[in-house]
């Protein structure tokens, strides 16, 4: 078990425990989390959920990494497998090339926003992607470098990988979403 | 002028046209930035928005630096311009212990969230700062690396360092807040 840097309820792991000892700001933040990876746009929430779950992998996140692979396997159902050729590498991954082109994209904003080249984006768009899947992509991408930094920044622990925790937190998210809506001032 | 990744409203810069392109994700956007920059929390919004305008400098996001930068200003008055010291040089600005202590930590997170130390919270304890002080600086820190991937992400236009348009959004995001902090099924 890792050092803690600030009184957190010991039986949650990663954001769980972040959630519970500020709920101000968890209202907003799993409003975030819902609209982006569930609510209406061209990308289905799995590939969402991949998206979030590579951006992850690349900011070293366990916690975020394994918890929305796991979401994104119990989305993607017969294609689960995609998620894990992913992690291990987006060009031999078997998936669509919007796809791959969106994850190429979600990777330059990893390293930073300015990384994002026009080359990207047009290789996206020829791939099929239109404005609003380029904007959802990279926003989901932006919001797993904040989400990642939140977790570890705070020092949470996270169950080891391939721990049958992660596929339970997957599933519940995947069905169940990611909590109220509501606006801070209504929670 | 910059080239254009997606169809953005020319006449908004930075932020501002992403918002306007996607109503569904710029209202938990705003509840979130209004919850974190504005909310109760034992950090003033000053000193909230300076962390703000510091990691969007290390991020290299002129727009977002500038404007929370001007927003800093505002809201620290008389002190305005410890923020252009802070942008300076956060170990020689003229600032107390606890929010150069968290500053530090900041700089952390945009490094990435496991670049924290235990020396760094630690430090940051002994000036004054308790858990939720040290909670709303890593969340802001880590929020900005999210903004600043978005803004700069998608390609869109920030004015010129020095411009007026800064000040004036500033003053406005200073006075008036960051949008209604409703749902977005409620908006």
């Amino acid at each position: 078990m890792s050092h803690r840097y600030i009184a957190l309820d010991e039986q949650r792991p990663g954001i769980a425990a972040l959630l519970a000892f500020r709920p101000q700001t968890a209202a907003p933040l799993n409003a975030l989390a819902e609209t982006i990876l569930r609510g209406p746009s061209p990308l289905t929430p799995g590939e969402r959920e991949t998206i979030a779950a590579y951006v992850s992998r690349r900011n070293e996140c366990v916690f975020c990494c394994q918890t929305h692979a796991a979401s994104a396997r119990t989305h993607l159902g017969d294609e689960a497998e995609t998620v894990d050729a992913v992690l291990a590498d987006i060009h031999g991954a078997p998936i669509d090339e919007k796809l791959r082109a969106l994850l190429v994209i979600a990777g330059r904003v990893a390293e930073g926003g300015l990384n994002v080249r026009l080359e990207d984006i047009e290789r996206a768009r020829a791939a099929g992607a239109d404005d609003v899947a380029i904007h959802d992509a990279v926003l989901v991408a932006a919001a797993f470098c904040m989400y990642n930094r939140y977790v570890d920044g705070l020092g949470t622990w996270a169950p080891p990988e391939g721990s049958p925790a992660y596929a339970a937190m997957g599933a519940r998210l995947a069905t169940e979403g990611y909590g109220p809506t509501a606006a801070p001032s209504a929670t």
